[in-house]
């Protein structure tokens, strides 16, 4: 499934179930809720806080999964092409910080 | 480019620019991070906050890109395959939620 | 209840109650996990989201409780003062902003 | 300071040097970044990530008292007295979380 497979899959299902894509404010505050679900779990198996018998079922692949399913909804309603953008990031990040993580003490 | 080449490339990437990947708690912090920059142009190119002109030339796809790349650093250190919880959570998003959208007034 | 009130009734609601302060990446987590519950909140009662029966009775005033409690946990644990550093950034702002809004077409 | 104060000097500030409060959907896209920026120095104070030269110069204080401005932008535009919603707040939790932590090992 590749990214521009994911950008159809969740453009077909807003048109199928959505009805239309929700604004792009309304998608940024779901991204922000997402993104919260997911740290929700990260700080409780990751983290110091304790996890409640009714988190422990919480998946968090599924979380990042609708973490994703939001981006693409934004890249589709932005006009972008989250594949083209994600190479071109790779690339810029690799030439800016190639040597940037070598001189980490922290990562020793 | 599926999402099991993305988190091969950023495994790659992480091997041979990053040393190891940051702990789960810090790649967190930094998905708080880069959503916090994508919710920066969307305030501006969507919402009701000015432009300054150092803001115009920021790339919504490079931030969404951003996004992904730290997705993809959480899935593989807590050992998630992206590509079966994407499919899993579009079946049960589908399952869940076919009719929610077609009732709701806003949408129309 | 002034800043410096709250940050140390929180201090001690942590010494009588949170055995510790979880530590300042988990902290981080639990801010974003808390915006994000406020996220929810706004997505459906001022966004397109629908609102299921379950998340009507969620509280905004509660959520942003939240927040302010974890803003004074990082606060307090990084040995800053809240009533300080906001001052100084409403007087920074003045100085900054003052008549930015005022050419911002968006907000006639 | 009393969060009240708070309350009236941000509606003041707003008034007098904001035209209006931007719409509820643009303050919650407003506390994202804020907390993205609280994010980014958290990832390099407390967290593994590097910091830039650029980055060393950045008030933790600062950006917590923007999550702080936005957070009362909301209470305001949204009817919540904050002083209020804090004390019933943690009040629940004290009745709700008395003894969760007291059990929780990754505290000792």
């Amino acid at each position: 499934m590749s990214l521009k497979d994911i950008q159809l899959q969740v453009d077909q299902w807003i048109k199928e179930f959505g009805v239309r894509y929700f604004n792009e404010l309304t998608n940024m505050a779901q991204l922000t809720e997402e993104v919260g679900e997911v740290a929700r779990i990260i700080a409780r198996r990751y983290g110091e806080q304790s996890e409640k018998e009714s988190d422990k079922n919480k998946d968090l692949g599924e979380e990042l999964a609708d973490v994703i399913f939001v981006v693409a909804c934004l890249a589709n309603q932005t006009g972008i092409d989250l594949e083209k953008a994600f190479q071109k990031k790779l690339d810029a990040t690799t030439q800016r910080d190639n040597n940037r993580h070598i001189n980490n003490k922290k990562l020793k």
